[in-house]
């Protein structure tokens, strides 16, 4: 493998299984094993698991953060019916991946929140670069008279974005869609008014 | 220690290193040690690691389903009073410890769903335990007109309890408790118009 492959097939491969098992408990080795990449060769491209650790979540980052411009700056439809086609987007993704994983940044914050405060810290600006991009939306939405202007569109964007993950992780316990489900009729039909 | 002292103790102990450190990354070993006993006595009252992981569940879902009914079924004040009292008091105790640990159970799902079918069997039917207990309170708040007849209090127990699952795990990634006041304020000023 060239050098470029071989640092993006260590990222993938850490980035499935830091899905599937979590960052500690998650061996260097097994990544390793499971790329046929050399030892000396990961430490070329990271200094340490917590280095590796945090570049998997940069570029978990910029792909969400991609993803959710794709949708939520799509200026063709109304800003509220963005953010509803957004969330169908990620639903049918989890449906199809049989409710597993859930997100994997949701994911390592509840591990190491705790435990790594170079992990929170990204972690926590990652969370309010997608709240921004809510507010920016529900803002759009207020400007356009498609939500009230009496909502506080900053409390809304922190609750939206709390409760999705909060889907997510019922989704990985009951293995059903259901909780997503639940998650848009309330937030659109009850929260958002729409 | 008597017999049922260092069964309590290692339960004890072990429920601490589950809520810090998560499943997988905590070691039987640790626990002998942090304890003073010896590996035989962990194995003559569990049989594994994992029977002693779901035995802590069970402790925390008893303790909760306690702390729940102490909140839920006082009926001295009305049905949506005692639910915001509930949230109140968790919100005391989550702030008090810094915001740190989160909820077990919901930690443990994070964790453990893809991983293992006990633990995610479990940890599903505690949720529905605490879901119905939300249920019944909303049907009470609907039965003296308190919450509006036209809501379905099924759906709205699965978003209250997958809500506060997720502001949890923003409170514990933004070490403020900000996240649990907003899940307050979206749910009972706009969700179930308190």
């Amino acid at each position: 493998m060239g050098k470029d492959t071989t640092k993006i097939a260590l990222l993938k491969t850490g980035t499935r299984f830091l899905k599937e098992k979590g960052y500690n408990h998650t061996g260097i080795q097994e990544i390793l094993q499971a790329t046929g990449v050399p030892k000396g060769s990961f430490y070329y491209y990271f200094k340490s698991k917590e280095d590796f650790g945090l570049e998997i979540i940069e570029n978990d980052a910029r792909e969400h953060n991609q993803f959710l411009d794709k949708y939520l700056k799509d200026e063709t439809i109304s800003p509220l019916t963005r953010l509803q086609r957004y969330f169908e987007a990620k639903y049918e993704e989890f449906a199809s991946l049989q409710c597993r994983e859930g997100c994997l940044l949701g994911n390592l914050g509840q591990e190491l929140a705790d435990q790594n405060e170079r992990f929170r810290l990204r972690l926590e600006s990652i969370f309010a670069e997608w709240r921004d991009r809510y507010i920016d939306c529900l803002q759009q939405a207020q400007a356009i008279g498609e939500l009230s202007p009496d909502l506080d569109v900053h409390i809304l964007a922190d609750f939206c974005l709390n409760s999705w993950e909060g889907a997510l992780q019922q989704m990985k316990v009951t293995k059903s869609p259901a909780p997503l489900q639940t998650f848009m009729s309330v937030m659109f039909d009850v929260v958002l008014k729409r």
